[in-house]
């Protein structure tokens, strides 16, 4: 614990301004304090909702700040009152917290933690003040996760430890893309044995919610997105069929509808799209079909539709990290990960230096990843 | 069996056409084709839902129509192939029926039967033909229930055989009301003990919603309606505190969430407002909030909202006739209540004889009402 107690001087990519390609800087990292962790980020993914937040499309973001949310490392030191990690300990920062304490963290049936950004702007740490400087100015930080830096600190209600032997460069995954759309099919829909499914977006969160989806026996699943060359690891992950909706003439949900007899299932939303979560309310069947968001939309983006879509009976949800108490589930995900139970290799599709990360956005941006992971 | 295979003349209400009086006539009434069953109806209740049919506010009606749906009776003639109902069988008319053979049926998650008129339209039976005609017209069916005639026809997947010892003057409200309040607590939000429920609308449906919630463990009621007259009922069956919006400046959502720290487990919108859905839907509890819509929307009626409210963990569906398939649960729920294991007395608010139904409507349209039911 040399450093322990001492600023480091390390690498961090800086957003300084909305829209604005991010900037490697050198920038100061403040020792933790009290019931806080200063992790040594190892790999960090690219998420989209890490370009939402750099494009001012999310709420409590404030510049400069340090982005990324899907980071995997090992903890450098360790605040007052932490008895739970020590120096040394592989680990996930969390950008859903559990504080085990809030009205949802006691309930069973949500992992949504009121420390998360949806209730409480996470852009500082609990004291309200920021960890990260640069150029004698104050960085803010992002979903308490800022995993775009070499070295962050992180409140221990949002950090999971995970066990040693996880290869760091693939367990970054974790973070976000994998826990949300696999968790997504299996916590939040509850897919059932041979039911019918429909993804659309085949992303790293789509491709997710196919492995699911087929982890929990559906027999049938419909992957959709405009993008055709995503079709063969879809088909690799799980899907029975691919559909780009731009080979059809007719809305994509009567698509599915004629296709499927009365609509599918279970339906999941991984765009942000509220036209698309639209559709994919109206592919389900009447009666008992459920459709779940989990792409976030724009924010003050609203969606018009028939509430008898509804009234007869279907059922619209929401899907945040998968539905899993993050703390307590991440490091079981990853237990189950080395015991062979779900095979990732094909989520990460490009491997990029620190230093090339806006390449990476745009390998996002431009639809050509499907997770480009980033070693720093 | 003198009758059997007859033309029945008696008295129906006919409406004609859209918006105009009920007029009592005579009318034929054909005897049962193959599959179905003559019912001597004794009481009918009168539901928004006739309402909103003779306004011309729902979907797949037509004029001149014999509106009733919350109706029970004695089986006076039974057409060929029917071999689970005899002449003198005490029975209630299904708005909802349940044919056992489609997907909704096969599955356990709903009572949606494909046979509604959510999805074919009820106006005449299963041959396409009517069995009503009045001064040499045909008159539609309605749910294939219309219930406001002296005698009417059903198929026999519309038509569940209950306790011979039910009273026929209160065994209606088991045609629609009450499953369909309480079901929608105890079926569709599965309302847990401890949890706190929010009721809009206290009619019949929000009273029988309470009774649910009640029944299901529910240890804060919040009964809500803008007629204050209605909160001593709902205080009867069960409701702990009542609100009604005129009393605020404030929307009264952001009252429930003030009133409940962070918004309730389960909300209920038992009016059909596309704005009461939408408030029902904001004051539940982030992560895991479940608002369920009862109330039928006008056709064509469409809600604006946020999807970030159900991306935060939220639930919205709808209740038919409160998730019971109908055929197999209404003798159970009968049963339930001849063991007193609810007291219905209070819904009903008036008792009217057949010729006043009219005067039954007013009551309805007014507000003065809970349930008027029609002695026949």
């Amino acid at each position: 614990m040399a450093t322990a107690g001492k600023v480091i001087k390390c690498r961090a990519a800086v957003a300084w301004s909305v829209g604005q390609p991010l900037t490697i800087e050198e920038v100061e990292v403040q020792p933790p304090k009290s019931h806080e962790v200063r992790i040594k980020i190892v790999s960090s993914g690219i998420c989209r909702t890490d370009d939402h937040a750099l494009h001012g499309d999310m709420k409590n973001i404030n510049f400069p700040v340090i982005l990324g949310h899907e980071g995997a490392g090992i903890v450098e030191s360790v605040g007052e009152q932490v008895t739970e990690l020590k120096p040394g300990d592989k680990v996930i920062p969390l950008c859903i917290p559990q504080c085990g304490k809030c009205s949802s963290c006691l309930s069973p049936h949500t992992n949504c933690c009121l420390k998360t950004h949806m209730s409480e702007a996470q852009n500082v740490m609990p004291d309200k003040t920021t960890r990260f400087s640069c150029k004698g100015k104050a960085v803010y930080h992002f979903l308490w996760t800022s995993t775009f830096s070499e070295y962050t600190v992180v409140p221990t209600d949002a950090v999971a430890k995970i066990d040693d032997r996880a290869p760091l460069d693939k367990a970054c995954l974790f973070g976000c893309g994998f826990p949300t759309g696999y968790g997504a099919a299996v916590n939040t829909a509850k897919v059932e044995p041979g039911s019918t499914c429909a993804i659309f977006g085949l992303g790293a969160i789509g491709l997710s919610t196919i492995i699911g989806c087929k982890s929990s026996g559906a027999s049938r699943i419909i992957a959709i997105d405009i993008n055709s060359n995503k079709f063969e690891k879809a088909m690799f992950f799980g899907a029975t069929e691919c559909i780009n909706p731009k080979d059809y003439c007719k809305p994509i949900e009567d698509v599915i509808i004629e296709m499927t007899g009365h609509g599918v299932n279970y339906s999941f939303e991984c765009i942000g799209s509220t036209d698309v979560m639209k559709s994919a309310l109206e592919c389900t069947h009447i009666g008992y079909g459920t459709s779940v968001i989990i792409g976030g939309a724009p924010p003050n983006a609203h969606i018009t539709f028939d509430p008898y879509l509804l009234f007869t009976g279907r059922t619209w949800k929401g899907s945040i990290f998968g539905g899993w108490k993050s703390k307590e589930f991440v490091p079981r995900l990853v237990a189950d990960f080395l015991a062979n139970k779900f095979n990732l290799d094909g989520l990460v599709s490009h491997t990029l230096p620190f230093e090339d990360i806006n390449e990476g956005f745009h390998l996002l941006q431009s639809g050509q990843s499907i997770r480009t992971v980033l070693m720093l």
